[in-house]
């Protein structure tokens, strides 16, 4: 008899809030590598909310998880049994094998992890999918430069914590909004944005305005809804939108009315929906930048960690409701 | 005693839609001009629907018109007394000086027309400040290239008459959306757009798939309301929206309310305001274009000419209200 191994599949599809129920943990043996393969066994599951989307049947940038299929997600797993030539048994690899203790790989999609520079659960956050986002969000689909007053939704999490910490490397004013006075202290204090505004008290608009006397250049949306119309009110001429995510919408059952298109066309904005999966040649300039800030400690970042593959759901839950600070990750070993 | 002129100023502003008794018909004598000067007696009013904007109080992506003041607007008129050394009386000139019969200028912004080469009313239409808005906004934001399928609203306009016959010359499926089957028929037949979409009849999904069987590429929009939510959702991955006026806007009391900003992250769509004076150093190779191809015949035009200054303002808001084809011009003499 094989060992067995757990994976979370998706049991059913959510109706506005994701419930814990609508996953399902399964068992079923391990597997041994055919020729070509690799086996791998995963250390930090990365739970991030465009999975979100991915539980709907309905289009989203990429094609639905199918009932009864593993969740997607990435994860950074050690190889252990290899059947390839370019794969050791021992290395560390970051891949998209989704919400499961094992799996097989034919190699497609790896990424080398050096587990010696940094600790390999970076790879999920700062130094990974999400640290990209923020780089090529702000940069390449934000155009910030020097001087510009930058200003990032979810400011605590994995991908605003970045993008924050980015402006300010290059000469940007960095303004975060999130939830709550602890994590607009560990913004401020711990990241070192100039300010950061707390969306659960009041007067959004007053706040952003003291933050952001000279109006806004660039704003890096996660959010959607209320925040998006208070932040594009106070955008100057010119200003640029990335549109990385809208969190407060998807588990809305009806969307947000967007009803300042007419200052996107007075003020000449340009509003960009990006996903960082299309952007692969920036992907090596910005995991190299990332990579040597962190290990020079110019930036920060924070990981909050559940523990064991059967807490997934409800720590996926809580990070759409915004209980984590900085990189929600799951550690299965 | 000298003659007198008449000019139109703004006598109060519009709640909702424009009224005639929001303009006021004023005299006064004509001026002589001053060293450095010269006075234009107008031939041609052009009526635009960001005039409309600049009757608010609030912020438009100019200043608004003040209670008093002559309405603003691009003329087409005939030197008639020069006190300077470049400009000689006979010549003809484009120019922003209002809604009035005659004006001074010191120069700023005058734009020689050929009288020679081509109706002069075209230095307001087909080759002037809407020409070059549909060539700034087909090519400079929404990229559009040879094979895309680009849509047009108001196609039957004096913008959007203008993006079609540009996307046909440069190898695009056009598909215009206009109001009703006369102006689709101009559309189609006259102008040579693939297809017209009648934005009045039922169905306005059904219809733009069946125009559009590979889905749109390039969204040229001057309307905004519900017809923007239709495009948007058959907009191909990495679409683009040239946000260049929301027409069914501009009289409203409450603003509609978009829907498809998710669909503008999935599918990774710019959506991008743009006025075209921000864009003057393409402004010489557009009007190039535009006068060889209505000097060719292979752009056509259309004018919608009301005769006479006191018929402005009936006539600006009959073309709100789409009456017009083509260019809405007022003929001043």
């Amino acid at each position: 008899m094989s060992a067995k191994y757990r994976k979370i599949v998706l049991a059913k599809r959510p109706n506005g809030w994701v419930q814990e129920d609508d996953f399902q943990l399964v068992e079923q043996p391990i597997p041994t590598p055919s020729a070509g393969e690799v086996l791998i066994r995963t250390h930090y599951l990365s739970l991030d909310p465009y999975m979100r989307g991915r539980m709907n049947a309905s289009k989203s940038y990429a094609a639905s998880v199918e009932l009864g299929d593993v969740m997607v997600g990435e994860v950074v797993g050690e190889i252990v049994a290899s059947e390839r030539p370019d794969y050791t048994v021992g290395e560390f690899v970051a891949a998209r094998l989704g919400w499961q203790e094992y799996a097989l790989s034919k190699g497609d999609g790896l990424r080398k992890v050096d587990a010696s520079r940094l600790p390999i659960s970076t790879a999920l956050g700062v130094v990974g999918m999400p640290g990209v986002t923020a780089w090529v969000g702000l940069f390449e689909i934000g155009e910030a430069k020097a001087g510009d007053t930058v200003v990032v939704a979810a400011a605590a999490g994995a991908v605003g914590s970045v993008v924050g910490q980015l402006a300010k490397k290059h000469g940007c004013r960095a303004i975060g909004i999130a939830g709550g006075a602890e994590k607009c202290a560990y913004v401020v204090n711990e990241l070192g944005f100039d300010a950061c505004i707390d969306y659960k008290a009041d007067d959004l608009a007053g706040q952003l305005s003291a933050a952001a006397p000279n109006g806004v250049d660039v704003y890096f949306e996660n959010v959607g809804g209320e925040i998006l119309e208070t932040v594009v009110a106070q955008l100057n001429t010119f200003g640029r939108i990335a549109l990385c995510g809208l969190v407060s919408q998807y588990n809305a059952t009806e969307p947000h009315g967007f009803r300042s298109l007419g200052q996107l066309l007075s003020k000449r904005i340009k509003l960009q929906g990006f996903i960082v999966g299309d952007h692969l040649p920036v992907w090596p300039q910005a995991l190299a930048e990332l990579s040597e800030g962190v290990a020079s400690g110019q930036i920060r970042y924070h990981e909050t960690i559940a523990e064991g593959l059967e807490n997934a759901p409800k720590a996926f839950i809580g990070m759409l409701k915004g209980a984590n600070l900085g990189k929600q990750l799951v550690k299965l070993i």
